[in-house]
């Protein structure tokens, strides 16, 4: 028995640990520390948007859920509680309206596992805006290395990576931040295994956001109770009946990643962490995006468009043609509609996926006149599959178009820019806080690094 | 979307649901009534011994456990608590000892998943002690129809059933205990889906009971999402990746058992749920069974003994051949240590695994005369996998020998009798509350179908 409780270096999670509780945060580079603070106050916005949500909201009412008196603020409201049950709501919240980041690496979002949890320790433990950072960074290596050693088995399989990966960048944010010992890391992570959940067969339901919540909540609790001298098996990971073989199956592993040293660079300096700019399916963002940049540049007039086309690769356009949506879920699944909205209001905001707005005039007369088409795969290599070209025509004639390539999310080369960043901050933010607070709370994340203490940081993000 | 919320019939989860909802009460005989009233004292009585235990204590003591005000008691003190969090500790108090009892169809635990949530939300909502019993046998109905569906390859693979398939024991038992309908109870049954964790590889430590507070605290929350109108995809059992695909495999399953009507007799009713007299190993309770039966009925003077011999199945015998334990683990292992001093003292209680016990005198001269040896298989049928037979020479050479056949704890022809059920029940509860409050408490338990009103009987269960 003392003999399982003893953390292992040679354990696949012994040596997880090491890198873990040994990692040096100097090594994050000014890129990198930027990527992490673009993530960071990302999903700030998105939790916030996700309060009014009927998911955060039922998850609100439940019996025992934040009724616990404690220091951890709900985002978006004047509640404290504990740092397990704001982690559960904000959480929930983070993913509620599937706007927050993703990884292509991780198959999933690499940030909401991480933020709500270490918001929650910040106020507990008063946490300075560098150790979030750093946290961040530890929690979104973690992820990528578990993503590496399971995938693509793990995806394919039905899991959602978000909640069984996540949980152990969760895990891993947490305990570096709590300073956990490399034996109480060890112990954490293997409580962890017995506690990862989460199935895509619950994707388009209330139940997909909620995953977040109570794998990152879970994930807190790991850290907690080896913190207190819990036990569990720090073989786990390798073990027969353990995490690899169980969720996996035999030999459809490889735990590389989780072993080796962590090599630079690091991967929250890879251009593999997405932001999503708009609020609706993640395969028509490049086409959008084309739109406000066309009409931006060119300063169209909507009133003199006389037809639109958009080719999107058939892949993408599968589950997104739907020419004249008839609810807010078809409209976040309506190329042409939010290619439509972009082209008029040179902008695709929150709003716009709310009440009728998809059945506006303007936008009806825009898709009458807009025809969508698939654009072939180019065969094997970059084979277009996310790119996108839009074209209007206008009254006298005149054709404009604009192309976009290999463009998953906002990223690497097209990153987005800090107005961009800001305007979604603003948009998410406004749906809970004042206008001034999100103008507070952006500039104030925008530089985490600077507060050695969170309290003011905190105090924009609840409801005044 | 909203086709995904409404519960159809023709979805495993929404027959399944259909089969809870409407279940007719009146058909538990009176001899079903007495195993649901046995199972629930004796799973209460290991809860109150198990409230002592690390884990327990370190799980009271972890930041925002337990902090939230409310209606349901912790068993064995006066702290009254959520019945979320009230679940997470009596659940894992309950299985803290490994003294609970299993189902040799379940492959594991029966009760556990579904007395602390039922007690809390008794507190909570007032059931009478003839709902809690009704909920119970629907629980146990529930899990073993799961456990016939994905055994034994969901088993063999390395999940921990009484987590993996207890939650929906917990679902079934709390969604009929609330009232829930046809359709919430679906939704129910899916959002745990994605809760559903607990590997076996975290055996042999703490994680092990967590497993069972953590699941059955999830069990109960599904109830309370679903209650409040959460939304989950009523087909998460047959989806392509739902939980029979991703936690079984293609293939390794078979459906009939959630699907089909609910058959004469219950599961309740079958000799299949065993009781753990003895608080050690589960693979040596027929031997230790034997010696005390020869010991009081040949009233023996352990002073006379010159030899001891004890036969075992090798497959129990492997793990059990521990002729001098040095430590309280492997005296909880050891058939020769268990055997003696049921020998010696005509009991085996809690306290003989405590401290030094496996070190007295009397115990060691005992030891030194005993040999244990392996019973042979005999081919297939009834192997002899649990028989057991013991005997002593006296010192006038006088041979005593008891056999015991097929005997996987105490249950159906071997069932405990009232006064074997009270001695455990007077045991274990000693550990936490005085002995008249556990008398009052075991004749309150063992009558339970005559309470309207719980409150006196939990106040039994609580600290004075």
């Amino acid at each position: 028995m003392d003999g399982l409780t003893a953390a292992d270096s040679k354990s696949i999670l012994g040596s997880l640990a090491q890198h873990i509780c040994g990692f040096d945060p100097t090594r994050i580079s000014d890129h990198g520390l930027h990527a992490a603070k673009v993530g960071i106050v990302d999903t700030i916005g998105v939790t916030l948007a996700g309060l009014p949500e009927s998911c955060v909201q039922i998850l609100r009412k439940t019996p025992g859920v934040g009724d616990a008196i404690g220091p951890a603020l709900v985002f978006g409201t004047s509640q404290r509680t504990s740092a397990l049950d704001a982690t559960l709501i904000n959480g929930t919240a983070s993913h509620a309206l599937d706007f927050d980041d993703f990884s292509s690496i991780m198959g999933g979002h690499q940030s909401v596992p991480l933020m709500a949890p270490l918001f929650a320790l910040a106020d507990e433990r008063g946490l300075t805006g560098r150790q979030i950072i750093d946290a961040y960074v530890v929690g979104i290596e973690v992820e990528h290395r578990f993503a590496r050693a399971v995938h693509p088995h793990h995806y394919d399989k039905g899991w959602h990576p978000t909640a069984t990966l996540g949980i152990f960048g969760t895990v891993a944010a947490c305990a570096y931040a709590m300073k956990l010992d490399i034996e109480k890391t060890t112990i954490a992570m293997a409580i962890a295994t017995s506690m990862a959940s989460g199935l895509k067969a619950n994707f388009g339901t209330m139940t997909k956001p909620l995953h977040v919540g109570h794998s990152a909540r879970s994930g807190l609790m790991a850290c907690y109770l080896a913190e207190g001298g819990f036990e569990a098996n720090p073989s786990a990971m390798e073990h027969h009946q353990g995490f690899l073989n169980v969720f996996n199956g035999e030999g459809l592993f490889d735990p590389t990643p989780l072993i080796e040293d962590w090599s630079d660079p690091l991967d929250i300096e890879l251009p593999v962490l997405s932001l999503k700019q708009f609020a609706c399916c993640g395969s028509m963002q490049q086409a959008i995006f084309a739109m406000l940049d066309l009409a931006k540049g060119e300063d169209i007039d909507h009133g003199r468009v006389t037809a639109i086309d958009i080719g999107l690769h058939e892949r993408r356009l599968r589950h997104t043609n739907n020419p004249f949506p008839e609810s807010v879920l078809q409209a976040k699944f309506s190329v042409q509609y939010t290619v439509a909205r972009a082209l008029k209001d040179r902008a695709l905001l929150l709003k716009d996926f709310e009440g009728e707005a998809f059945l506006e005039s303007d936008i009806r007369r825009l898709l009458d006149i807009t025809t969508a088409h698939p654009l072939p795969d180019d065969g094997p290599g970059p084979t277009g599959q996310w790119d996108a070209c839009v074209s209007v025509t206008l009254d006298d004639g005149t054709r404009l178009a604009r192309d976009v390539h290999d463009m998953v999310g906002r990223s690497g080369d097209n990153a987005m820019s800090r107005d961009e960043l800001r305007e979604k901050f603003m948009d998410c933010a406004g749906l809970a806080i004042s206008s001034d607070a999100a103008a507070q709370a952006f500039d104030a994340l925008m530089s985490l690094e600077d507060f050695d203490d969170l309290d003011e940081v905190v105090s924009f993000l609840a409801k005044s």
